[in-house]
C-alpha cells in the first residue's frame, strides 16, 4: 500500500503484444492497492535506429540535436503503454522527462540529474492515475531536452523512487535477476536472492550488464531498494539493498567477465617520478576511461607500464601514447585487443585474505595465464587471454561452489 | 533581408537524402541574408505508422496520449534537419512546438492555436541561428502536448510567420503550386501565379488539397503572404495574398473536384416549418459536418431533402436520420456514396451572372446530369455521378479556357 516504481526496458515493450502484457502486469500491481509510477525505455531497437539515422547525416551530430532526436523513442512507448492501460479501463497518463520534473545539467547525451520536481506526478497519483514516465530523458537548466546516457532509464526509475519515497524500485529486464555467473556461460549459475549495493556496483563495473552502474550508485546514495526481475515471469528476481541477510553471506557472491576492454603496454619506460602522471594526464585529456593500470618493478632503471581501456578508445589511446613516447624516453608500445577480465566479487571476502590465492591457483592449475591483477576490498580482477575467459569463468564458479543454492542445500559447496 | 518562414511536408523530408536536399535549399535562402525559421512535418508516412500502432492497442485511444504519441514524429525530422545544417557548417537549432511558444487550447488531436510566444525563436535568430520548428504540435494551457489536426504543420508555419512578421511563408509540397485543375486529370492544367485568399479558401473547401483550409483562414486573418511551391524544383509556385494583379483577373480561376463526400436523401418529408431544423440539429449533435443541403419545391405538401457529408460519416448520419424518420413523418431515406462534387471558382464571377448558366449548359451538352447545386459569391458547385467527375472537370476546364496561360497569351481563351 505504498508507491511502487517499475521500469521496463526496450525488450519488454518491443511490440504491441508485449506492451499489452506489461500493461497487465502494471494493472495487477496497482490492483494490490499500490500507487504506480512506471518508467519505460524506447521500443526494442528504436533508439539504435535513431542513432543510425543521425550518423547517416552527420559523423558527429551536435549533442543537443542528438538528444532531441533520441527523446522521441520513449514518447512513443510511453503513450502506447498509457493507451493500453486506458483500454483496460485503468486511468493512466504519460509524462515526458520534462513533465515528470527530471531536471538535469546541460551535458547533452550524458546529462546528470540535478533535481527531481515530482509535483505533477504526485498530483496525478493523488487523482488515482497510473503514471507512465519517459525513461532516459530530462530537461536541462537551459530548458533543452537532455538524455542521461547508457542505462539512463534505470537512473530515471531510481531517481523517481528516491524523490517519491517509493517502497521499491522494480527494474524489469529480459533476465531473471543477478546470477552467480553469466548463465550463457555457466549452465548451473544460480540466481541471487539479494546482493548489497557494494557488490552490485563491483559487478556492474566488472561487466555484469543487468543494472547500469549509475543507477546503482544513485540507489545506494538515496537508500532506494531495487528489485531486478524479468518481465516474462512472475518469479521474484534479485533485491539490491544495503545489508543482505546472514543466510546468504557467502565468502564470494558471483563471478563476472568483461570482454569490452583492450590493453596497451608501454615498454622501456624510464623509472622516474612523474612519468606515469605524464602518460595518464595525456590519456585523460582525450576523455578515455582507463580501467586497470599495472607497473612492473623496474629493471636497469626501466619499467613496463600496462593499462586497459574500452576497446572503442584503443585507437585514440594509441595515438596519445605515440605522441609522448619520445618525450618520456620510452622504447615503444604495443596494443592488444584479445584480452578479457575475470572478476570475483563478494562482500565476505573483505575479511578473508585467502580468496585471491585460491583464485590464482585455480587458474594456474588449468594453465590459464594471468596478465594483470587489480583488486578492491570486495573484488579481485584478473586479465587473461580472451580465448580463455569462458573456461576461466566456469573454473572459478566451480571452485568457489557458487552453483550450490544456499536456501536449498544449507551446507553448500563453497 | 527579412524573416522567411519555410514549411516542408512529410514527402520533402521522407529520407536522409531528401533531408540533405532540404538543408541545402534552406542554406541557400539563408545565404541571401534572410533570417530563417523552418517548420517540418514528420518524415514520410511516420505519422500514419504511429496512428496504426495506436489502433493496434486501442480502437479509440485517449486523445491526450494520441497527441503525445504523434508529436514524436516531428522531433525526429526536425533534429535530423538541424544536424544536416550543422554538418554543412550552418548554426541550426530545433525547437518543439512547446519550445517554439505555440500555445493552444486543450482540444487534443485538433487543438487551436491561442497564442504564439516566439521569444525563444527571436533570441535564436538574433544569435544568427537557423531555427527549425516541429510542425503540427503545441503545448496546451494545461501544459500538455497537443496536435493541430490535419494540415497542422501549414498552420504552424502561418502562425509563426504572423507572429514574427515574416516577409513570406513558403509552403513546400510535392506539387508545383495551385493549378487551374488537378493536373492528374487535366493534362494541360496551368499553374496559377497567384490567387486571392478568398479563392484559395473556396478551392481548399472544394477538394483542392494543396493547402489546409485552416492555414489559409489564418493567413487571411493575419495578412500572411503564402508562397506555395515544390521542394523538388527552383521554379516559383503560387502566391496566395489579398489582391491579385489585374493581368490575372480572369472570370474564373480554377476548377476542382471532391470525391470524399456521400449523400443522403430523405423522401416524403412533410413541408412544415421546423422539420429541416429538427433533422440538422440531430445531425449536428453527432458532430457531422454537413456540406450541401438542397430541398425541392414541395408537391402535395411533401418534399425531398438531400444533403452531403464526408463519406466516413455516412453510417452515423444514416443512423441519426433513421431515428427521426417516423418522428417527423417522412416516408423513408436513401444513401448514396457514388457522388462527386465539381466546383468552379473565381473572384471575377462575383460580377458576372452568366458563369453558372455557361457551366450548366456545358455539362448538359455532354449528357452529365447535375443532382445538386450550391453556390457562393465566387464559387459554383454541382454534385454529379462519381463516374462522370473526371470527364466533367475536363469539360469545364476546356469551356472556360483555363489552360490558356494569360501571361503568355494575353488574349486568353476564356
Amino acid at each position: 500500500m505504498g508507491i511502487v516504481v517499475q521500469k521496463y526496458g526496450g525488450t519488454s515493450v518491443a511490440g504491441v503484444e508485449r506492451i499489452k502484457v506489461v500493461a497487465e502486469r502494471i494493472a495487477k500491481t496497482a490492483a494490490q492497492g499500490n500507487d504506480m509510477v512506471v518508467v519505460v525505455s524506447a521500443m526494442g531497437k528504436a533508439t539504435d535506429d535513431l542513432v543510425k539515422l543521425a550518423h547517416e547525416i552527420s559523423a558527429v551530430p551536435h549533442a543537443r540535436e542528438m538528444d532531441m532526436l533520441l527523446s522521441a523513442g520513449e514518447r512513443i512507448s510511453m503513450a502506447l503503454l498509457a493507451m493500453a492501460l486506458n483500454e483496460m479501463g485503468r486511468d493512466a497518463i504519460s509524462f515526458t522527462g520534462s513533465q515528470a520534473g527530471i531536471l538535469t545539467d546541460t551535458s547533452h547525451t550524458k546529462a546528470r540529474i540535478v533535481e527531481v520536481k515530482a509535483h505533477r506526478i504526485e498530483r496525478a497519483l493523488a487523482a488515482g492515475k497510473i503514471v507512465i514516465v519517459a525513461g532516459f530523458q530530462g530537461v536541462s537548466t537551459e530548458l533543452d531536452v537532455t538524455t542521461l546516457g547508457r542505462g539512463g532509464s534505470d537512473t530515471t526509475a531510481v531517481a523517481l523512487a528516491a524523490a517519491l519515497k517509493a517502497d521499491v524500485c522494480e527494474i524489469y529486464t529480459d533476465v531473471k535477476g543477478v546470477f552467480t555467473a553469466d548463465p550463457r556461460i555457466v549452465r548451473n549459475a544460480r540466481k541471487l536472492n539479494s546482493v548489497t549495493y557494494e557488490e552490485m556496483l563491483e559487478m556492474a563495473a566488472s561487466g555484469a550488464g543487468v543494472l547500469a552502474l549509475r543507477s546503482v550508485e544513485f540507489a545506494r546514495t538515496h537508500g532506494v531498494v531495487i528489485h531486478c526481475r524479468s518481465s516474462f515471469t512472475d518469479e521474484a528476481g534479485t533485491v539490491v539493498k544495503e545489508e543482505v541477510e546472514q543466510v546468504e553471506k557467502a565468502l564470494v557472491t558471483a563471478v563476472s567477465q568483461d570482454t569490452s576492454e583492450a590493453m596497451i603496454r608501454v615498454d622501456g619506460v624510464p623509472d622516474r617520478p612523474g612519468i606515469a602522471a605524464k602518460i595518464f594526464s595525456d590519456i585523460a585529456r582525450e576523455r578515455i576511461n582507463v580501467d586497470m593500470i599495472v607497473q612492473n618493478v623496474s629493471h636497469d632503471g626501466k619499467t613496463d607500464l600496462t593499462f586497459t581501456m574500452p576497446k572503442e578508445d584503443l585507437i585514440r589511446s594509441g595515438d596519445a601514447v605515440r605522441r609522448i613516447i619520445s618525450e618520456i624516453g620510452a622504447e615503444g608500445f604495443s596494443a592488444d585487443s584479445d584480452i578479457a577480465k575475470l572478476s570475483l566479487i563478494g562482500a565476505g571476502m573483505k575479511t578473508d585474505p585467502g580468496v585471491a590465492a585460491e583464485m590464482f591457483s585455480a587458474l594456474a592449475e588449468h594453465g590459464i595465464n594471468i596478465e594483470m591483477i587489480s583488486t578492491s576490498s570486495i573484488r579481485i580482477s584478473c586479465v587473461v587471454r580472451s580465448m580463455d575467459i569462458n573456461r576461466a569463468v566456469k573454473i572459478i564458479h566451480e571452485r568457489f561452489g557458487l552453483a550450490g543454492a544456499p536456501s536449498m542445500s544449507p551446507a553448500g559447496r563453497g
